[in-house]
């Protein structure tokens, strides 16, 4: 039987990417130490910081929570109720079971207030892809609750981070090349955004959730069946089966040549303030706000078909 | 039943990244057009130049140096003869076999000429892996055989292109990042390089040869079993069947950005000739020049073992 490398105990987990067999106790050390690097490493945050983490609900983001609460620093969640059926009421349900457990304060918002439909509605009423709609939707209200915060923190891992570098690198679109950084500065009214477990595979954040008894939704969102997010983690996993570490070397050689995107010069792009709501965009009305007007439009319109002339 | 885009007759065969159906006559006229445009483009070759094409006996190469003197390029064909069991008996056959059908002139060297034995052999000799020493003896010999060319042509396809873009880009490896171009400028006594076929796929070239009766081989090099090249081409045909377009998208996308990676810097190479035979190295005695003495050592060895003392 194989032992830990770290003491004389049977090893329980093993970390190919690493060629590291750890048993409980040591795994747990050894990821939460990976990922404080990680902080450290890209200055992401400090002790005397408050930072408003992103919870979806799944295994990454309330580990990172749970982490970021475990280490010392000033974590605390936001979720946003999606109106997406039996996939938001289990979020929801998961995210409460947890805020209890831990007893970690996690602010709850809901699109249905905000919109009076839910994702799945509102992407039919506007004729946009629900994920692009959610998108937007997400991105605004992350901005808008962490108004008080120093930093919005999100649970992308090494699997979520390459997909996203896979596709932009098949399309070579270098704009998001020179964007897409475990760090994204603040500007104007857009929080500073931090992504602590980049450099964690999605196996070691689900067996850091398991081994640290988190609740969470196993589901994937139904939305994203066929995603190719998905389609791209299938191919990289193929990758790395066969050479063993390319998704770490992926992503660690993509951040120590990034500096060749930005020198490009081509992801400048100019903000300025929403006339309705002040938030930073490139149009004269946020996108969500037109959501929101298209929605009320659709509305007037439905009102008046039905009342008489 | 589908019709030829072009006339009326019904189409043989679809090209699904141009979503184009044409018949057998217009498929070729097509294909010779598009790789005269990529010739053209690229400043490959004029008509008054001498090429040499580098010809495997498989249907890229045979298929390039035939498109080329159909069109009226001054092509002469080198094979070498790798001294690989029945693969390489099969494709001097197939060689020999186009040579006389098409009445061009192939000129044909052997590596056990060179060596006293094939590629096999001075793998094991040399203990370093076969597909290594056959790349060094082949780019050296293609260089001494273009003495009086104006240019070497090889018949690497959009497939082989993008496999080897993939593998440059998993591991970010910038230097040959800047080099990988459908056109190399000569350089010293280094010939300059060119790839008529980057923009067309294997499919499309293997149509070609099928259409146009080009004996071809078959099989692969046996060494190539398990490659990794290969392995890539099977990634990228799994995105390519989910995203039409990708492959031809990925290797033009990349060509449109390549300027970034030049300006990083760091494919500076210093070469200098050989002491032993004049061919420009990094080092004072080139590859070539260092395996033939490697395996003279080792016959002195073992000739010195067996001798009486």
């Amino acid at each position: 039987m194989r032992k830990c490398r770290l003491c004389e105990k049977p090893a329980e987990i093993y970390i190919s990417s690493h060629n590291l067999a750890l048993c409980r106790e040591d795994f747990i050390e050894n990821f939460e130490r990976r990922v404080e690097r990680t902080i450290r490493k890209f200055k992401m945050l400090d002790k005397r910081e408050r930072v408003l983490v992103a919870i979806s609900g799944g295994k990454d983001s309330l580990a990172l929570i749970h982490l970021l609460n475990k280490l010392g620093y000033r974590a605390t969640g936001y979720h946003i109720d999606l109106g997406i059926g039996d996939y938001s009421r289990e979020s929801l349900e998961r995210v409460r079971e947890f805020r209890k457990r831990e007893g970690v304060e996690i602010i709850v918002e809901s699109v249905r207030d905000e919109f009076g439909m839910g994702i799945g509605e509102i992407s039919k009423r506007v004729k946009q892809p629900p994920c692009s709609v959610c998108g937007t939707i997400k991105r605004y209200m992350f901005n808008r609750a962490a108004r008080n915060f120093d930093s919005i923190a999100t649970g992308h891992n090494l699997d979520d981070e390459i997909a996203t570098l896979m596709g932009n690198v098949l399309n070579w679109q270098t704009e998001y090349l020179a964007r897409q950084y475990p760090v994204l500065e603040s500007r104007d009214s857009l929080k500073k955004k931090i992504k602590p477990f980049v450099f964690v595979s999605e196996y070691e954040t689900a067996t850091y959730a398991f081994v640290e008894n988190i609740p969470y939704i196993l589901e994937e969102c139904p939305y994203s069946t066929g995603a190719k997010s998905i389609f791209y983690k299938e191919i990289l996993n193929r990758v790395e089966e066969r050479m063993t570490g390319t998704k770490l070397r992926f992503l660690s050689g993509f951040l120590k040549h990034r500096h060749l995107f930005l020198a490009s010069g081509e992801r400048k792009i100019d903000l300025k303030p929403c006339i309705k709501c002040g938030y930073m965009t490139t149009s004269d009305i946020c996108q969500f706000c037109r959501l929101k007007e298209r929605i009320n439009d659709k509305r007037r319109q439905s009102w008046q078909k039905f009342s008489p002339e």
